[in-house]
């Protein structure tokens, strides 16, 4: 299938990396093989804007051999795994992916999805429903000259109104897509991966909380006992990248947040509350994990200490207002591999993982396989249901059965089992006049 | 007014306790202080089944603030601080409350309860709620005759019809009353205080976590460290007793499980999983959280090490197949206070702390005073609530703005300050048009 | 044989007591058993100075079964159980304690002990050993004269010199003790059992640690997550509570420390260090853990915040400045067991916890028996090691085979195997040839 | 200076890397500016044989700067970087050291160091100092041929006699010199780095226990969380990878031992104990760090799971029997970067990460620097002490008073302050006659 990849030639190491994922997401496997034998996404298109990795593969390949033909273009410039992408391009998936795309290159490979008229969409960002969305309801945007100049002539409010539905991996996603729908403009319903129990408990939680810091000691081959490390936000990702501080060895882990319960729950949870201003002046690694604007503005990197380092793990790189330090920085220079060093005036030296990029798509390899393995399955059964099932337009949960049964393959796999409630059991829980 | 307790003398004792309990709780003390000057409460009565601690003291002090007549009667036969209830009796509470309470007596205390014919119940477990709609609604059982033994010739329909609403304090109770709402047969609306994050966040998990430690420690003065841990259900609870016991130094932590999602999070949090079947063979320490009845059965008994300790840290005594252990022990008896020695056909002896009731409120008082102090600040709001608003039946979580209200004031109490969301920020969360 | 207890009718309630120790110490039970076959200390006294609690009583019966006479004084006031004197006391040992002895009863003790003219002396804390030395010595103090109400016309010299060893349990009292062996006044042979790995490793840093906040929390029923806990010292002891700090959840845990090497360690293990002047300001739970004096002192109790909880886990009760509170504290009050409420000049209010004495033997019951198992093995072999063996005069470590067989025994009790070198793997280690 | 390396134009990322080095290296920073003053090693060759990473260059620039002419070499040939090897040679040191050397060129290195007639050396393992005693007392060995390669015609007893004295970083070189000099052999003496507490409690536990998951992280991207973690030795390396691996949140950690007390810590502290032989039925990933031969030997590795991960944090490569692996393995390949799989007989599959050499060098970049900053401080004060001072022969820990210096130095470094002893609490503390 038509495709645009960094090098063909890499494609027998991406070919390794994805054998490696695929031997450790075993919930995928499992799905894929009943796919296989069922085919339920015949003669559907899939365009899919997700990170281009080697889990991405294992998805990729297992909605193929459902039956469906697949696009695959990144869900950021920074993250695509060149060899992951030679492969897929040579098992006749529509790749449009390469590391290090430019603004235009990004959003020429959203026109490239679209003007392949898909069925189902999947997002990670939502980059590329809400470009459609834009265009299809006539909203002006610079990016969408480049969506436009791959997506000649396209019909945008028929292709919309063709797509059965799509999904949304990712917190930050799914906020705006409730976002448009509240305002009445969503054109397609749309699952929210994000919100399955076996999605973001896992995921967010002890993937980004371990890749995270995988990427954080690549770039900067940091000792993280000892040290003082701040994370701005308290959410699944937040709560999974400061328990793992503190597990690392962290001597305080300040979390800031704008939501009192939530900033509650990290002070019980043993860690320290503050305003960002404050953790400014004594944090030595700092780590953005909100889905919100400037979390770190240009003052608190001012007031930081000499030293000090800078990540963001949220979804887009404007938590950390990179603009404005490379306003005022009087010199940069790259050090390590996406390792920033920024002279501040008055001569401190602060240091940025990967242009605020996602840290641990940028500087590591993303999540572990074995945790994409139940976010991806979530994905391939949501496709399924999307394929087999006409929902009004809207933003879903996945079924809860499917959920548990993400929950029960893994568990399988992992060769653990459970208890079963009893008869009595049953009974005695949803019965109101048992009691003391 | 009309009360009965153990020994009016102990009442200094217990204003002391009261006192300290009062310096721990800044969140209801503020509370009281504007409910003092507001009466909201003014002219209703409150029947309040609760754990009859220094903290309780502290709500119904405060319910009696604004205004309310209060009668308190305790929620578990074992859990009565005497001192305590006889501070309350002299401040004018009708407590009808002691200390290791017989079945009959306990059902006494709840026709108390009933004759005075409130107009907000507040329940912890459901019993009063839960006999007062049996009597309404003609179901016999053995208990109520006992609760009309007191409340002799009372209507119950009219009763229960003149009640605005009612709170419930724990997981237990809302699925008996949710079960009650579903089958038609709920009488007034109510509000499931444990819903709120500010209750079942931190009591359920930390306010449990450590007070079950605490009642373990103080009835079998065992070391934690190096033990092999078995905690049944990870639910709020579960999950803060497993917690604690990592953070005490047992060498496994093991974890059984009905709901897959809830067990593969268990693995994930760094636990082991099996069915207790398995672990009732290796485990030294075993805690039941679950709500449910026979979780650890004879058989699983049976199959344990000689010295297994055996505690129930869920709301009922049923958790723990104590009438079965009774039935085949060749012998029984009390080593040191609430810690029981069985010896089981075949010589292995186990060891029972509290009877298989409650273990943090039996061995040790129940949940600090700065969890709590959470957890009635919300029951006070709700009382508030029902106080003010007509609801209609059915079960609610407090509004939301009530619950972020007790967390900002736990928060200011404890000199801690939060960020703020810019009004750049605020716009840029809600926007679906701002993206990459 | 002569003895003075409480209350002779607490014998039974304290036998249990020692039933649940000897099922928890299954190393001693094992050591007990080859003394009673072997009689090793036949026709010995043994003088055992130690906290009078139903561990003790395993110590002290598993010495008698080897064939000694056992007296038993306390080596602190308040920390004797009074049942378990009771039952030592009806089993034939000469006890010489009660609980919350004033200071010349508990030197009446130690002359009840030096008049016995015993052949071994056991130290915890080594006040028997140094007065009996300071008289032997002629060094006046009037806590001496305590000593010879009970020691009427003993010849000190006379008894020192016959005395074959002594034993001592504490860092404290070894540090007392070297200091005296380097003025050259140590007049007989001392095993230092602290110095063991099976005994310092263990008994002081998952014991103390444990059991300190057992006892902080029977006595304030404070929750620990979500607190600034201040930890005194990174020896044994500290590591513990500083551990056990974060295990319960506190959310600051800072050390403060003399030594660089300590406090470096205590940074990389996650804690924060600063001086004592600072953390003051910023506490909610002081424990100390030093064995020096004043480290908390009037300047520092002035600085803390209203409501802070003051303990001590050291072995005297001079770490935190009693007296000058005592002084300057417009009014003391005792809120409950073990927690006195002390107003300071200007209003605010700080609770000590017993007195100011080891907070775990003083508001809870010492370490568990599991862990005093340890302890108390070492003491039990030391006893006979001095028996077997003539040693010079000097502070010794018990050989490294005996404490290597403590936890072997150990290890075996808890049914754990661990493996054994092979013969190549015995060679390759001890081989300077072998290498890349 | 004489030198061979892989790439000269890798020179300027080398510097890079070393500028990075050095603002995390704050201790040897502020010992290199005194040594650039005072010159103690003027005139002086040091030969060393250590990991050539951007830390090393650090130290052997922190020399030069003492006035040593340095030559360097590595001490593993797996574990160069060669930007930074280049940026050295620029610089006028010595280097003879590339990635990826085989056994011949490895051994040639130490000629060439031999054949420089060094007066200190420095060692990593004791490969060059075992080297020349093997040489110097005629004991023929296949490397020695290699080293004479490049050392012709040199005499080795008189080089040897020459050199005033050798430091040694590691646990198992220290143990090789040990054995050496208890057979009479060594010819100079050696200062025992490894044993400064400022060097392993915090390298071979901090650094160790990072580095260690953070090249598997990179080599497998394995999510640690929910796996089954097997470690091989419990000493400081063993100590530091099993606490992390906690911290990342394995739900198993499974210690082996063949010593009974660290045995039994390794249960106190939280962690399971059983044979190899057991736990390797049961473990996800297995890591040795034993120092040890053949510690997971073939029997282990059949009895594996498929997918078994296998790596090694001690010294050499015969932790884990690799040669037994090559021999029996139906087949090999590489999966990724330092992981190869093999495919067993009966078709399971388990996977080698690094050749079995130590995984923290190889898959990743060695310990932080902010750890080897105290390590090669010590190592920086050795050379300057045995510049300073003639030792007899024998095998040294460094002054007491050096390593507390050291540990003064990163406190203030990191800006953190400690309290210091009053003469009261010093006189306290030291004094026999003070006590209860």
């Amino acid at each position: 299938m038509e495709h645009k990849v960094r090098d063909p030639a890499l494609a027998p190491r991406g070919k390794q990396q994805i054998y490696w994922a695929e031997r450790n997401m075993p919930v995928l496997m499992r799905i894929r093989a009943r796919l296989e034998r069922e085919k339920p996404l015949a003669g559907l298109t899939v365009a899919a804007s997700l990170h281009v990795t080697k889990e991405t593969a294992v998805l990729v390949k297992t909605l193929a051999a459902g039956g469906a033909q697949v696009i695959l273009i990144p869900s950021n410039p920074l993250s695509t795994q060149d060899d992951v992408a030679a492969a897929l391009a040579e098992e006749g998936i529509g790749v449009y992916a390469w590391r290090g795309m430019n603004e235009r290159e990004y959003y020429n490979a959203i026109g490239f999805a679209i003007s392949h008229n898909p069925d189902l969409t999947m997002d990670d960002g939502a980059d590329l429903t809400v470009s459609l969305h834009k265009l299809a309801h006539g909203i002006a945007d610079k990016t969408l000259d480049y969506v436009t100049e791959v997506a000649k002539g396209v019909d945008f409010v028929k292709v919309a109104s063709k797509i059965r539905g799509g999904t949304e991996e990712t917190t930050t996603g799914v906020i705006r897509l409730r976002a448009l729908h509240k305002e009445g403009k969503l054109l397609y319903p749309i699952i929210a991966v994000n919100e399955s129990y076996t999605k973001h408990l896992f995921d967010n939680r002890y993937g980004t909380g371990q890749s995270t810091w995988d990427g954080i000691m690549r770039a900067a081959n940091a000792l993280i006992a000892g040290k003082v490390v701040v994370v701005a936000g308290y959410g699944w990702v937040g709560k999974g990248i400061a328990a793992r501080a503190r597990g690392l060895g962290a001597r305080r882990v300040i979390v800031t947040e704008v939501n009192p319960i939530r900033a509650l729950e990290a002070v019980f949870d043993g860690f320290e509350v503050m305003p960002m201003s404050q953790a400014a002046e004594i944090g030595d690694v700092f780590i953005t994990a909100t889905g919100d604007i400037r979390v770190i503005d240009l003052d608190d990197i001012l007031r930081m200490k000499d030293g000090a380092i800078l990540a963001n793990a949220g979804h887009f790189n404007v938590e950390i207002d990179v603009e404005g330090l490379e306003r005022i920085a009087k010199s940069k220079r790259t050090i390590r591999p996406y390792l920033d060093e920024y002279e501040l005036p008055g001569g401190k030296r602060v240091y940025l993982i990967g242009e605020g990029r996602l840290v641990n798509l940028v500087a590591a390899e993303g999540h572990p396989s074995e945790v994409m393995d139940m976010s991806f399955a979530n994905q391939a059964l949501a496709a399924e249901y999307l394929a087999k099932n006409k929902l009004g337009i809207g933003v879903y949960k996945l079924p809860d059965e499917l959920d548990a049964e993400v929950a029960r393959l893994k568990l399988e796999a992992m060769g653990i089992k459970i208890d079963e409630l009893t008869e009595e059991q049953r009974k005695y829980i949803s019965s109101w006049e048992l009691g003391t």
